[in-house]
């Protein structure tokens, strides 16, 4: 069957002369003149941020990159020792994790964020619509994304800087301040203060930077990837994935189904 | 059973107060003030890059980040035409194509030229060097990473353009400047003249920044992270993946296997 | 830290002489007494299942492992092309595509049985029950899973065969009963016959053999691993994918993005 | 640009009516008369086995298809615990291990054998092949893909009774053979008695059933899956990730990189 196809892309497309991406000329107009953050930014958001953009971007993605031993980079490193002759898959394994549970939080908490903001109509009051909306979670008894952590009880580290950088590159919008109105009010609707986490401010600081709520996961994923390559570097140098496997092959006890 | 567990790692930590990356304080020492490129770079390599060695790791993954309809751009969009719920299983999907044929190129060149370099011994001259490569490649009819592109049959534009930013940064070194003398001394061997490929320029950099061979196919994935999510992104405002689906599925013809 | 450890598994153990799974000895009483498919249902089930189910249960599987040219196959192929050395990137690329769209139909029908049945209460006239809840769902403008299907418009051949084998092996409980209920009473809501497609009849035969509505995606994914292992081994034998990817990347179209 | 466009297939096919899968009405033909062991073979051989053929096959299936603990079983229960909304990314990361070092076995061993068995010429006792075999690998520093087990010091429960299956179906064929006579002459070789593992005697069945060497892993993989959702499926019930995942998290013991 003959037919006439079109598919239509503003990303890269090339002749035997030139590369072209994102409409600019790769070699000579990208390459040496434009950071990888900023070329991410560019790739997904359709334009290119300025200066003071690429540097709360950077931010989230270096606060995003690596939180130690977590369950992903533990499945990253186990790959690695069953199939070594295959780097993207251990890579692969790792971002799998990149789920509802763990790297998820920084897309749950933009979206919730971008939300209330629609819901709330006129209102301008942060506090206002920020007790409205921990109300609201409360009776139907959800969690509100980016409240509490299991490590930082009392306070994120991450999350007073990341604010401040926004702070400084004039980019404090309204995500940022309904998250710290919701930081302020909870209290009062839950009956405990928690903490404000680093996953969620990086949410809030992705959606003000305009970036599609749809795809803040996905600024989590390129993040972990650096840090997944980390581990998976540290893992060639100073293996422990062997011990792990051991620790629980060893201690594997059998009982049987119950039901 | 009871052991001693100790799992050593140099990268993520933390206590309640405090997030630990690398030995700094992540809040305070790392987010705002280390650039996305600059942390992989240290991830992996456990050194801090200098700005010099930045700019040319980030002009790679500039480089490397987007080809276009690869295989993998296209894997990746019909992962999110079946399981749009998953993001992260759409970017694992396109990264399980950075494989031997494609994105390995970078690897396999970097390490061809180091390999290349060991065996010369004290050899200075790096067109010597070369040809007895490309000779001895010959002998065993073997392709030489890095040489010949299917579409750039006469210049890689991004292969003078990265050399460049190497001269301009004191970073070219021993991997670059044999790669350049494979693309003298080649056509006197091969009888004709290939051009060095993008991939190829870009595994050579990053050899001679010093990261270790073994790991250079995870910068081409962690560029190409970016990449696919900016065809991800793409393949959401303006899909095509259910065109492509449509084309191969409608032009099916059944033939029996002749074996 | 010195700490008691205890993982307790019900699946496989192993000392130097026995290994053994789901509390049989595996080389004694299951290799080559025991199929395939009647060790992956137990794995699940945690029971053995009788011939009759094993018979409706590979059944499944068999309607389940290859739809052709879907959006999946063509993901491990393009995946294969890249990559031929990750035979299991290829597979696994495949499989990330059975999510929410694709093979979530067989999940997401046996579910909204299983939960239209709870529903129900006392009710036990099936037509009753499946037009209550196609009412339900038209009002809440959601479409009922298995019902219409791209291709089969009229009837798809592999729904009456699986419900006769389950009437044959005496397994054709409430869910196939309820599904089947469906596919009479929807026209007098919808106002058009719709076919009662063969992933959500699967889903329904699987709901009735009692596995667990949160695992039917399992299953789908486990005869799909069949299908796309014998869409690579047609693809090493009689490649496609190359030709898949020029014909996408030859009909890209520049067109900058609108937004 | 309109283009003829053919994408040949002898697996599966549609019309508004019928669905076809390996030239036979999938509905009318394979539903209920061809078992899910029997169709995956058929899918990637491209012939129909017989009873006896199934019966070894599935054996091997059996045989592979969970190993309690392994790293892919601890990576797939991680992956889910992460991201328990995608059950196709835990699966996907499990099967990821199954590369070179772990299910790679099954594949090497065949491929060894098989190779073997063409250098050998016209000899045709088995032990002189063997013998042979074993020196030469010696000779070359290299390990006999098959040989020795971790646990399973003495005897791999496995090994004889797969063997005794393929005698009493008369498919005891050269690869087995040879396997069985490296079994024997290896100790005069290697001056040590290694056991005959499972993971090899599955490679030498599956290539005396005429399977493709290159393609062997994918029925480990195939295999694997089957185990890999009773892993998911028990994590599901009664889950240990957690623990995992705190066990190595609880003794992360910072260490800066030494070099």
């Amino acid at each position: 069957m003959a037919e006439e196809l079109s598919f239509p892309t503003g990303l890269g497309t090339s002749t035997p002369e030139t590369i072209s991406l994102l409409g600019q000329d790769l070699a000579a107009d990208l390459m040496g003149k434009v950071g990888f953050g900023e070329l991410a930014f560019w790739l997904v958001a359709g334009r290119r941020p300025s200066s003071s953009e690429v540097r709360l971007f950077e931010a989230v993605l270096v606060a995003l990159a690596d939180h130690g031993f977590t369950p992903t980079a533990i499945a990253a490193r186990l790959t690695y020792l069953s199939a070594p002759d295959s780097l993207q898959g251990a890579l692969a394994a790792g971002l799998l994790g990149g789920g509802s549970r763990f790297l998820g939080v920084t897309e749950d908490c933009g979206r919730f964020l971008a939300e209330t903001l629609v819901a709330a109509g006129t209102e301008r009051d942060y506090d206002v619509i920020a007790l409205e909306a921990v109300k609201k979670a409360r009776e139907q008894k959800k969690f509100i994304p980016g409240l509490g952590h299991p490590v930082h009880k009392e306070l994120d580290p991450r999350t007073p800087v990341l604010i401040a950088i926004a702070e400084e590159e004039g980019l404090r919008g309204p995500h940022l301040r309904l998250f710290e109105a919701i930081g302020r009010v909870h209290p009062q609707v839950l009956g405990k203060t928690l903490p404000l986490n680093g996953a969620g401010v990086c949410g809030a600081a992705l959606a003000d930077l305009g970036l599609p709520t749809d795809l803040l996961r996905g600024f989590a994923l390129l993040a972990r990837a650096a840090g997944l390559l980390g581990q998976l570097a540290e893992e060639r140098r100073r293996p422990i994935a062997n011990q792990i496997y051991l620790t629980v092959d060893r201690n594997a006890v059998y009982e049987p189904r119950e039901d």
